[in-house]
């Protein structure tokens, strides 16, 4: 049976959980991939720490990248080391002398992904990144190549585990969103600077990844309108799940005549809609294409083996050459064509609103706003306002939520800001977005 | 551009779908592919018929399948005649004269799926199959390659759209099996003749295909134990419903210490998890892999364009190469070594199971069934038994609803045989798995 020699840069969490495969399941990862798979190196920055984390056959083990780059016979090299440099430099190193790459670096393909693309096509070497997006979700093979007959409609996902079980905490708990953080830490959902997370940075950077495979178009993350769930009040889910919704972290993409409608933010999804149904660390994605239809994916998001599986998945790939064949077709795909158009104009899309502000508990106030609304041309699809208790003065401010019919974002925005002026009105007023 | 020619033999529903994918979105088509997707020659039994159903560009339209076979410039064909012959016969012919095959059939590589892969190695020629189960669900794709980090242990999917329509629709209406399926037969929602959809054999054929490449068995289809949906009673589905659950036509396959379990039944599941929630003709696959976890999947079990859908991605994926090297991995995959020991004994088989009794409305007669049943050490989870009105005399036979804690198939079996036989029981018991 041939053999391909593999090796393994960062022996951390994803790193170990791909030896662990390698290592115990040789037989059949050999079965799958009609060829051995073998693990001949692991670069670690610490060989004592790697040492204490697992155990691994005599001379696999070393501290110098050089014995992978300078080994002729390695010809494959999982590159798991997070962040951006040494991760981008490293992988330069690999790829000039002769390795084809597996990664699960998003931050890495969001902010270099042109450069290190363009140099692998360059060199003849690929770069396959399976494990990127939503962990265990083979996503990525499914977009690039099993849906390939479709032009793709539309994207909408659940792309970061750590906010999704934030939030579903929640609205299973009613907790306030500090203490399920300090909770999801002590539990390992998330890290100790859960920033990129919570504030729609990792889903923003995942979605890029999608829809330029999706889309062919060239994205910068940083260019995504995003809103994190950082500022999510747990009123808002109860309101939400009075109207029959439940607010998830939704990445979007979206192709209209105008171009490609990208966000991430807190969106209301009705209950009983598989996205809205998606809890803590799992991930989904829905895709509607023209020809399939909608297509469903959901699957743990992240986590040690579920994303070793999409890793060594891709280990396979690459050692049987399919990564190859695709790497020259993505090249096709997105490299001669022109990129669509990115809908940069926020304020033309559409959409239903939710809105909830606190107001003057009088006659009158309901009038004033409805008519702010209407000079908007946004009409009312549904109210909630519970009745005060009449023992407390009637000048007390109350909350009041609006549920709109489909509207544009630019008069929403508009609108949002003229009820913020009136005097009925006190304080800001959180407006989140609806899908049906 | 390099250009790959490509013929249809079989120019029905999906024939017709392929065709306008690839006519009407060369351009996708080669983006995605990298290389133009030229269709050269369709091949149909009545040409007159064929213009009827669709436009052609001149020299497409053949009655000939000479024409494609002695055209050295075809090299891909999808062959989309329906049922075994002339299927078979022209996919051997075809790949004699060196074309790769793309096809749906499922019925044929159920039945002659051995001889035919045998045939395509000796030849050096590939089978790709994506649309044969699952319709636009890449299922087929995401077992045998994007999963193949895994060993899967389980696999359970909703396979066959007619039934599950029929079942979603005598569920949300409370209608008769005989009345939904004319309604069925209305909507082109089921053929004149459903029976192969309606008693499991469909699904069948599928999961014998599916449990192959996810385990490396060889399973001929007629062996796998299976009841259809031809015999449910409204009255089961509003029971099931009372207790939480939906009945759903479920293929499982499942890896346990003494072999492969494999089954095809209607069976209750959970309301509000992914299965019990898949309406109408979509499909659904849950796998569970030992890395990954589990992983669902949902979209349109067939149709024509979805079904196309997944027949373009293996024209494609036929024409850039990536094909032929899955297909070599498979070889290995399930030719060398030996299949994993199919469970035949299904009396040993666990579950839990949904039990509707027809009782003599008189003391005692709940005593005398659960000593049948704990006769048989199966404990009783839940019992249905309305109050009958009072007006009516109490000799009466009502209907009696057991759900059982966990017992062997062959517990169940037997104990469901005794409880036939007890005077307070009138006619047969219906007997349905649960899963939770
Ligand atoms: N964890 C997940 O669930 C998950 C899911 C999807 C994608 N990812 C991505 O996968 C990548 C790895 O994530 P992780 O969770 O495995 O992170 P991790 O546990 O922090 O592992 C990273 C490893 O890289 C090592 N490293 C850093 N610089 C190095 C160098 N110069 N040479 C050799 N080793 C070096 C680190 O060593 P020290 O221990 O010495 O710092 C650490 O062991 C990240 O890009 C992450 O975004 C992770
Ligand atoms: N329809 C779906 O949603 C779906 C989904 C998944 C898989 N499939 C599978 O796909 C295959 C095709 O299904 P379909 O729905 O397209 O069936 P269909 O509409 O009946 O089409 C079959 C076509 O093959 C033609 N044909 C039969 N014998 C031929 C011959 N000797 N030479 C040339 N053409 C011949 C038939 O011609 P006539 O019109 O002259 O009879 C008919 O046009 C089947 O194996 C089916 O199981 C279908």
């Amino acid at each position: 049976m041939e053999k391909t020699n593999i090796a393994i840069v960062g022996l951390g969490t994803v790193g170990s959980g791909v030896a662990r495969l390698l290592l115990d399941h040789g037989d059949r990862t050999a079965r799958h991939a009609g060829r051995t798979m073998w693990l001949r190196k692991a670069v670690v920055r610490d060989i004592e720490k790697a040492k204490q984390r697992m155990t691994l056959p005599d001379g696999v083990l070393t501290d110098s990248l050089d014995d992978v780059i300078n080994d002729e016979e390695i010809t494959v090299v999982a590159q798991l080391i997070g962040g951006l440099e040494p991760a981008r430099t490293i992988m330069l190193k690999l790829m000039e002398s002769g390795k084809d790459i597996v990664t699960a670096n998003k931050a890495l393909l969001a902010e270099h992904g042109p450069e290190l693309f363009d140099r692998a096509r360059q060199l003849g070497r690929s770069i396959a990144f399976e494990a990127s997006v939503a962990g265990g979700i083979p996503i990525i093979a499914n977009i690039s190549q099993c849906l390939s007959a479709n032009q793709l409609q539309s994207l909408e996902g659940i792309l970061n585990g750590t906010s999704n079980f934030i939030v579903s905490q929640m609205d299973e708990k009613g907790s306030d969103y500090a203490d399920v953080v300090a909770e999801a830490q002590r539990l390992g959902y998330a890290e100790a600077d859960p920033t990129m997370d919570v504030d729609g940075t990792d889903a923003a950077q995942k979605l890029a990844i999608l829809a330029h495979l999706a889309f062919g178009a060239t994205i910068n993350w940083n260019d995504i309108p995003r809103i994190g769930i950082d500022g999510l009040d747990p009123a808002d889910l109860r309101y939400a799940r009075e109207l029959g919704y439940r607010i998830k972290l939704l990445a979007v993409a979206n192709l209209t005549e105008a171009g490609l409608e990208l966000s991430v933010a807190p969106t209301l999804l009705k209950i009983g809609t598989p996205l809205a149904e998606v809890r803590n660390a799992f991930n989904a994605i829905r895709a509607v294409g023209d020809a399939v239809g909608p297509v469903f994916y959901h699957g743990l998001g992240a986590g040690q083996m579920p994303t070793a599986s999409a890793v060594v998945a891709d280990l396979i790939d690459t050692a049987v050459g399919r990564t190859k064949l695709t790497f020259q077709t993505l090249e096709y795909f997105c490299g001669e064509n022109p990129p669509r158009a990115i809908q940069r104009d926020a304020a033309s899309l559409k959409g239903r609103f939710y809105l909830r502000l606190l107001v003057a508990n009088h006659p009158g106030t309901l009038g004033a706003i409805a008519n702010v609304l209407s000079d908007h041309s946004i009409s009312i699809a549904s109210v909630i306002q519970h009745e005060t208790d009449t023992s407390e003065s009637t000048d007390r401010m109350v909350p009041l939520v609006i549920m709109t019919h489909e509207a544009t974002e630019g008069a929403a925005s508009e609108a949002t800001n003229k009820l913020e002026g009136l005097s009925v009105v006190s304080g800001s007023v959180v407006r989140l977005r609806v899908k049906d």
